[in-house]
């Protein structure tokens, strides 16, 4: 028997552009470490554990163009879940499930691609090793979420290019909406449940002599609707069309969501929202009367890999490397870690942080990065957003789409 | 005084993203034309010849680099305007307006880029130079829309290239919805209010043995919902996930919107539409009751040059190039026209039709087409778009979004 041991690697919560770019550096990685035998990839993240479902991974990406190719395919090649781990004082079956099934399956490494919740699985799964002394299974968390709010690091994977996706889209849309000779307002409606990341990298459309979008919102400051109508009337008295970027997430002074469109909540407890640009919209016909559209920039935010962003692909590919580097020299219980070292140039390292300090924390936007207005964000936030977008990733086409990598083992299962 | 002419050229209409590369041919072919002295562009389609608003693009065009980054840049750099010009019956003050602009400016070719209301704009125009023996000036159109529903040309410049973003981002939505391990319907709205062309073009994100999206609704076909929901049951009897095209313009047996949302009319007298998308979300919760999501496309359909077809963007600079050509040539009263030579290798061919054989008409998806249940298309319908989306545009970037011809020229007029 070979002194060797095996890993597992799976991907949980929701998509980004390069969630696969980690996975392919763990995978790479993995396949030529000294430590390692089997790579392993869970289906459906945490829940492939528990139902025994995975797939082995060392032939198809022996091939180093199935690497390249998973680099730049969206979303998550071993699939995904949502399923939050109870605690153990209530239920111990889960944590028993899954560490039985690393013991039989010999497994070493355990790789945990994912956002805030996917941490939390990452951290109890470690606190279970350690109060029950099981100390031959090292457990890393990777960091993914384009939503950016992930404790600990600098910028999460996947943030980059959904930012990239973002300023190109506000600024197809600034073209797209210039051209009448009209008075128009625009409201464009990005993701961001808590955080106002992702809508602030709307500022990245702003080039030239072109100051649109012309007001940004995040959910880090209380929205008030009289103050928008205000804000926007403010505009209107200087130029014919106002592009509005507004997080999905902004609340009322009172904490209540402007689009609590369900009451529904999703396994974590978090409110399903959409439709604030419906809203707005609707407001803005009723107050102010001129041409009003919003737009909803969904799902595409998080899964347009044909325009990712190559820094983003780069770090993802790297802290998945990373993780396979830090787990096979004995760290457990961690997640990796992007810092920045200097801003311009641009220049990043990638270390590792105790699960314990970063899972269950969200990382926010500093209120000093907001106008004192609370409508636009600060020089500052626009340098630290700047070289999360550059670079363009290398899309092989084929037929006139982007060539991604097959997820036909995702496809049949009813 | 020299004896060579003017020429000005306007846009009108909705955006494609490649309404600029004809600009851009119609300018290249301009500036290098014996007969043609200075080049004006109209700024807001027909309005801003009767508004005396124009621009001389001679001197920035003549660096070819300018000429190179308009091609590629989306929406339209002249403005756009929806006048409707009044029958001349009517009221023919428009129409001696326009005539004596061109008259005092020495105008003596006329180039109209727009889509079927802007060719109704090239018909009366040419109507009204025959029957006042107007001959000094040649009027052509130059086809352009998203929707291909122009009448004689094979296809119009734009379709592609809305029709590749739009097979692309089926694809990256096809990535994003298959890895979650439970049932799920997602409906992607598609523009198109008669004409389902570019709804067909989800289609074209069929590859290997991806059969999504599973269901096409075009509006060519009356839509029932009651044949919708069991056309879902039947899909989710072999597969967890349904993905949905439907064009925004599916109508019921009494040829009602779905989705009326409003009634509002613009003023060619179309009604303004939306939501449909959301009408049929609610539809599936309400009768199948698993995971619903929409998701609308948006402008990003018209204005998404960076991932523009390279097919599209050749003909559509060939269309503006030609148009100068033939008018130079004695041609007018006519529209330029896309003839498709083979499809496999794909050759097309440039000529030209007299105008009054394409006004007004509206060139809908053939029924042969559509497949007898009317919920997909043929192979027939899917080899005559494969074409039309393929190659890639070079776009150059610049701080990690697409550099785009500025429109500083349309920003500030209150």
């Amino acid at each position: 028997m070979s002194n060797k041991l095996n890993c597992i690697v799976a991907q949980s919560g929701g998509p980004t552009s390069v969630i696969n770019a980690s996975l392919a550096g763990v995978i790479e990685a993995a396949l030529n470490n000294n430590h390692i035998d089997k790579v392993y990839g869970a289906i459906h993240g945490i829940n492939g554990v528990l139902r025994n479902s995975y797939i082995e991974l060392n032939e198809l990406f022996s091939n180093h163009d199935n690497i390249e190719l998973l680099k730049t395919t969206p979303s998550m090649y071993l699939g995904s879940c949502r399923h939050k781990l109870p605690s153990v004082s209530q239920d111990s079956t889960e944590y028993e499930a899954i560490f039985s099934f690393f013991k039989r399956m010999n497994i070493g490494f355990f790789f945990y691609i994912g956002g805030n919740d996917s941490m939390d699985t990452v951290d109890k799964l470690n606190k279970y090793a350690i109060s029950n002394g099981i100390k031959n299974i090292n457990i890393i968390g990777i960091p993914k979420t384009i939503d950016n709010d992930l404790y600990g690091t600098d910028h999460s994977p996947g943030f980059g290019s959904a930012a990239k996706f973002i300023a190109t889209s506000l600024l197809e849309v600034i073209h797209d909406t210039y051209i009448y000779d009209l008075q128009s307002v625009t409201i464009v409606e990005i993701m961001g449940r808590n955080a106002g990341w992702l809508t602030a990298a709307a500022a990245l459309a702003r080039t030239g002599n072109n100051t649109s979008p012309d007001l940004i919102y995040l959910p880090e400051r209380v929205f008030s609707t009289s103050q928008f109508i205000d804000d926007i009337n403010t505009v209107l008295r200087n130029k014919k069309n106002v592009i509005i970027a507004v997080s999905e997430g902004i609340k009322n002074k009172d904490g209540e969501y402007i689009a609590a469109s369900s009451t529904d909540m999703d396994q974590f407890g978090h409110f399903k929202l959409s439709g604030v640009g419906n809203v707005l919209e609707h407001l803005v016909t009723t107050e102010i009367g001129c041409k009003v559209r919003s737009i909803e920039l969904s799902v595409l935010q998080r899964s347009a890999s044909h325009i990712s962003s190559l820094t983003d692909v780069t770090e993802a590919f790297l802290v998945g490397n990373k993780a396979v580097e830090f787990a096979t020299s004995g760290i457990s219980g961690a997640m990796i870690v992007i810092n920045r070292e200097t801003t311009s140039p641009y220049k990043s390292t990638i270390s590792s942080l105790p699960i314990n300090k970063i899972a269950n924390l969200e990382k926010v936007v500093p209120l000093e990065w907001i106008n004192e207005a609370g409508n636009d964000i600060s020089e500052e936030f626009i340098a630290y957003m700047a070289p999360l977008i550059k670079g363009e990733t290398k899309i092989e086409y084929e037929n006139g789409i982007p060539k991604y990598m097959p997820i036909d083992h995702l496809f049949n299962s009813i």
